[in-house]
């Protein structure tokens, strides 16, 4: 809370020199957002000083449950800007989605979990109408929210031995001698440096590729996080955004896309482990088959911008350059879009279902099964189909050169098995909630449950490219919100909260 | 072949005794059976003779290579009387699609499978303006694909070791030291008996409901196989057909969806055994709900018969009747239909979707990922669950008393993960050879993959209950033949047909 409070005073305070200075949009950013850190900072503060010297031990169902709170609540408070602004400006639209709490909530929730899926978009409500300071805390929310999940899964879990620490090609395997906090506290503050540095080398990147400083810094964070929230109503699509920027934002999003355990090996100079890394190898290989798929497919296709042009049929190069860019976005997980995929053929449009499913590698920012999942699954099946004809032949399911634990094997396709239903469910659930409303639709409600869960953005159909998710009903935007903290932190530490043995003391 | 032949002569020599009585409808179907026949008598017998004297020993890998290829191979032999039929008969539309074997091969591969999706139904080739000879083939197709598979699942496979043993509460579990043939010979006999006797007393019920005696075989035939091919256009919902025949059909749908090794233990007095079943039990409460669910759902909705009425708001008689028909015949993967569901409300259609992939028991004719699979793996993910926050804490995932081998747990989960990925794959390959055509949209393809792969016959929107399959291109009905066979005989056994390590020796 502490370090939230922290980031929208921040903010805030930059809002509140931008209004000094002439910027009279400002103004009520200003406001409502030094005022959401006041309330931040003293529930923080409150919180800290009366449970000061109490026991800090922290075990594995406390950690579990400090991570499933942590986005539950952290985003209630993330929202506060977002709803005292659309309060105190008496400028605002009176439909305006941010008058409404669960609205803000979806809205910050999609921040926190780098989701990228928005309630924003219909004139007059539409992005590029919210006042920098806004837009700028909806880029911090992504930035935080993706540092806040590699330091949990690559620093925090692994350490304490909860979920998927057998996943990770990372070198920490467990407490020793010396207690786990200065191990965490290391790993973190590497991480956090890695971060910083990534952030700074896209901010430059896309500076010297011509967008302001501003746009810079806000397209960095929903970058390296993986989120998708633009500055513009067109995103990435934007006419003034040049071939360059999307080149930038490609490597950046491909980045981000990677184990952070990775860096932090290269940052120790233990170069030959990364290369050899089966995951990272997979995932490199998929994004180029993906990106030519989408690239031959799309030669020729009449291609529509995200900002409403129809800019005729793709040339090789325009191919290349939406089929690319989309391919990384989604695999990713990032969800930018530079064209309107609701009108690419069929094939694009499956291999970019696909794709959204399989995520990035496990310890990024992307969401996601992810990419180490996927590849355990598969083989998984194949020695399973194996094992029927030649039941006696043990042959171990290896990633790499490491024979994979059974238990291993059993949770990796129990988790892919847990999404599928999870999006079923959810899918079904929205579409119950949205009979007879606008986006009651099938596609549209089956992939804002997927797009949701796995942490991506944008769907298809009423919730593609160009459509936003501010016309689903309150409780379609109070269930995704928690399919999006589902999804971000891997189901089990917010599912364990409503499993009444959880809290049962042994 | 020679039982396959032999069934083609039977039904070819009814046909020319009708034929010779006076039915010139049957005079082509006569000719094409009997030929049919001959063509398979002489196949078999030849094969038989060449073989004679050769090893006779059945292992593992003899025994996966004969049942896969039985499905395929027997597809193929069973679709000679459609084909030459419609080829002989000069009265035949030229747009018959059984003027195109892979149609033929598809109505048998339905037919075998006990799947009942039928290329027929576009007047003039609708299913009444068949010979009764051909609807009677039709039906003992479905008879002897549900014969099989009972005797395949409940006593051949078990003895062999081979696939889900471990899955049937069954108590025959391996080779003896008499071998295993007798055993073998002695359960599949019990099985036959037990199956001839629901044939005699369903046709003899049918009866007394009112049908004809021609059509109660052919209804009895599709519905102890959990089939789906009806003598009629609409189906159950023919107007002749009254309340009392659906609840025959019904009860003797819920039958069919038993494991057959329970009625084997009745058989030998095993009563006590049979009543505490676990799958039994869930299968009776799966079924319970979802007509629940349906029959409150449907009350006072517009129904729509199959036969094209519209029969105004649903009472709440005709709703439990509907909802009731519509829940069993699904969920046991027999697929007849009463009522045009494309026009049911979403929680209905929801339901039928899920209870369909849930199927019939293990060991019965039904299709679907089987009931005690979803059982074993939805207590699986719950363990899970549990193990992220209490991973010392060892529990046993049970089934009624017995605890499930590790190994079945990991099969079961990565079947019906797989179940989903076919499922998917080939609604996505589907759509790929549908582009442009009338039956390409999503719902259609995707739920024809679900259909044919769990064996039920009708999906929604094009392939619905008043549609059929007619429409779809070869290749499209060539993916569905294979999938039909995958689903039939629970993947493994075709699947490793195609895995170059299954023909290696070692």
């Amino acid at each position: 809370m502490l370090v939230l409070g922290g980031s929208v005073l921040i903010v805030g305070l930059w809002d509140l020199l931008a209004w000094l200075t002439g910027d009279e949009r400002q103004k009520f950013a200003a406001i409502a957002q030094l005022s959401s850190a006041g309330i931040i900072g003293a529930l923080g503060g409150g919180l800290f000083f009366f449970t000061r010297g109490g026991d800090d031990y922290l075990g594995r169902r406390e950690a579990l449950l400090l991570v499933g709170m942590s986005w539950l609540i952290g985003a209630a408070l993330a929202a506060l800007p977002f709803f005292l602004w659309a309060h105190l400006d008496p400028a605002v639209d009176p439909n305006h989605p941010f008058l409404r709490f669960i609205d803000c909530y979806f809205e910050s929730m999609s921040g926190l979990t780098t989701t990228g899926a928005s309630v924003l978009g219909t004139t007059p409500n539409d992005i590029e109408s919210l006042p920098p300071g806004l837009l700028l805390w909806r880029a911090t929310t992504h930035w935080m929210g993706g540092l806040g999940i590699v330091v949990l899964f690559v620093a925090v879990l692994p350490t304490l031995g909860v979920g998927g620490k057998k996943l990770f090609n990372f070198e920490s395997t467990g407490p020793t001698k010396s207690g786990v906090k200065p191990r965490i506290r290391e790993t973190a503050r590497v991480l956090w440096l890695i971060y910083l540095g990534l952030t700074a080398v896209q901010t430059i990147a896309l500076m010297i590729c011509g967008m302001s400083l501003f746009d810079a810094i806000c397209h960095t964070f929903a970058t390296l996080a993986t989120g998708g929230f633009s500055t513009r109503n067109a995103s990435i699509g934007d006419p003034q955004f040049g071939p360059a920027i999307y080149i930038v934002i490609t490597v950046f999003m491909l980045f981000a896309g990677v184990n952070f355990g990775l860096y932090y090996q290269l940052f120790r100079g233990k170069t030959s482990n990364v290369f050899r890394d089966p995951e990272l190898r997979l995932y490199l290989t998929m994004l180029a088959i993906a990106s030519i798929i989408l690239s031959v497919n799309l030669i020729n296709m009449p291609i529509h911008t995200t900002g409403g042009q129809y800019i005729g049929s793709a040339s090789v190069g325009e191919a290349i350059q939406h089929g690319t860019f989309q391919a990384v976005s989604i695999q990713t997980t990032t969800g930018f879009v530079s064209a309107d995929f609701n009108h690419w053929p069929f094939i694009s449009q499956a291999t970019l279902v696909t794709i959204m499913f399989f995520g990035g590698c496990a310890g990024s920012t992307g969401g996601g099964v992810k990419v180490i999942r996927v590849l355990i699954a598969f083989k998984v099946l194949l020695s399973s189909a194996e094992r029927v004809f030649r039941p006696n032949a043990i042959r171990p399911v290896k990633i790499g050169k490491m024979a994979v634990d059974p238990d291993v094997r059993l949770d990796t396709v129990v988790y892919v098995l847990g999404i599928i239903v999870l999006s079923f469910v959810g899918g079904v659930l929205i579409m119950m909630f949205e009979d007879g409303r606008p986006k009651g639709d099938m596609l549209t409600c089956f992939t804002a449950s997927v797009a949701t869960l796995n942490n991506i953005g944008p769907g298809l159909h009423l919730v593609g490219a160009t459509e936003n998710f501010g016309d689903f009903s309150g409780l379609s935007k109070a269930l995704m919100s928690l399919l999006m903290a589902l999804g971000r932190i891997e189901v089990y530490a917010i599912f364990v909260l409503f499993v009444p043995r959880f809290w049962r003391t042994e």
